[in-house]
């Protein structure tokens, strides 16, 4: 692809991780971050290639917003009167609906394209400082379109991406998009998070087994991030921990009552369960 | 070490790479299974040396009880009469309380030695197919011996198993191990199980992250093993359900309430609480 001009808002480690994707690729990228000592060692570290200012705004071919979802909506709003008409702008928030609803406003009143994104790649760290080229090698991009968008920009967003190494791209609806990820990624911070509070935690050392490590990985997470993200997607969340409870309270009740028949019943639909969505998995593959 | 006759009861997963691992030493391994077929499989893949019948019992130096808890129990009561008063008893049970108790009983009845067991090590698939010598590689080993148990024995026991390539042992009782076990293991065979029955869990292919397979890795377990091992260690299982549920049921109501300031305060306390505990488990690595 030729090389284009693409501003990046954000340079924290998803943002600090595109730049180094896709300037390895040629582009020029340009790149700006509220913190100054982050700006400062994204240029040292040639992370980016020029910071983004108003001034360059409008040489911007792309633009990724890669904030929290509140300060990227506030950001747009901001940057929208200097950005190209035929610039297409994205994001990589972990919520879509929050971002999308008022981006898609802004896109339509200034001109340009909006797309919503979220790359499935990530890492238990944040900050430039674990920023990698390499982070979204064979994951998958989720792209947020208006309805009636122009399939052509859509596309022209996917290729840019591909580049960097997703293997491959799903199209969907912000409100998709927030379902399944308050079951896949959200839920599974939460417990993570909870689990580990358990006053046996603390005593557990020798005890330890693969199970405990996989079930507590993700506990160690960036709190003021996944409170505006848990909050912005609170009715799904909210649906998938009812979800949880209850069915964490069926195994308690029946072991209470020494209940052999139930519990295995509890657990034998379970282990189906996994068992036909590992299937189904490995044929869409 | 010298070759010693060891006697293996129960060729499942763990039995069997027992066998392989201790085979490998150079012991002569005798076991035996109630599945014919896995016990002709044993023997033809030479797993083991030969069957472990009541006639060659008293040839054991040691013997390993790695059937289900309940089993291993009656196994010992019918095995009892004709074990050597030198050779040491063991078992691979996941559970120890509902093991030790009526096996020391068994072992002061009857002379010998009896130190219950528990190898942290494991695959998320059962039987003989899966055998594998090296699953205690680096793993560690739990021992459970008498209060006033010869220390001599348990040295004993404890240097033949670091011969299949355990890099620890950890020497406790069977009340601190149950507790424990309740938490690293047990709870999360129970989260990873009820995780994936959410009605979502059928949707979410597209967007499966890291999180999302580590949560629902051990889901896929064997629900007649854990019902049993649930129900053994129900106060202690029952203790930790208690403490998850109560916990989500935190997150849940500050996320319903949009309390932004309660949940960050939340996620901060779960993120603290394994920081310090990674960070005391790697100062006694």
């Amino acid at each position: 692809m030729e090389s284009k001009t693409i501003g990046v808002v954000g340079l924290g480690l998803m943002g600090a991780s595109l730049c180094k994707a896709l300037g390895a690729q040629g582009h020029r990228i340009l790149g700006r971050d509220t913190d100054e000592h982050v700006q400062k060692y994204a240029l040292l570290t040639e992370t980016i290639q020029g910071e983004l200012t108003e001034d360059n705004i409008p040489e911007c071919d792309y633009l990724f917003l890669a904030t929290y979802p509140g300060a990227a909506v506030e950001t747009l709003k901001q940057l929208a009167p200097k950005i190209r008409k035929d610039a297409v702008v994205s994001d990589l928030c972990g919520v879509k609906q929050a971002v999308c609803e008022p981006c898609f406003a802004l896109a339509e009143e200034y001109g340009f394209t909006f797309i919503g994104g979220h790359p499935m790649a990530g890492k238990q760290f944040s900050g430039i400082k674990y920023a990698d080229g390499n982070l979204f090698q064979n994951a998958t991009m989720i792209l947020v379109p208006r309805k009636r968008e122009d399939l052509f920009l859509v596309s022209r967003l996917s290729e840019l991406l591909r580049e960097t190494g997703f293997k491959s791209v799903t199209v969907t609806t912000a409100e998709k998009h927030d379902e399944m990820i308050a079951f896949t990624s959200q839920l599974a911070h939460v417990v993570s998070n909870a689990y580990i509070k358990s006053p046996t935690a603390a005593e557990h050392l020798s005890f330890s087994a693969g199970s405990y490590r996989d079930l507590t990985r993700v506990a160690k997470l960036n709190e003021t991030m996944w409170t505006e993200l848990f909050l912005d997607n609170a009715e799904h969340l909210g649906f998938e921990l009812d979800c949880l409870i209850k069915s964490l309270q069926e195994y308690r009740d029946a072991i209470a009552a020494g209940d052999a028949e139930t519990l295995k019943k509890l657990l034998k639909e379970g282990r189906e369960r996994k068992e036909a969505i590992d299937t189904e998995w490995q044929d869409k593959k």
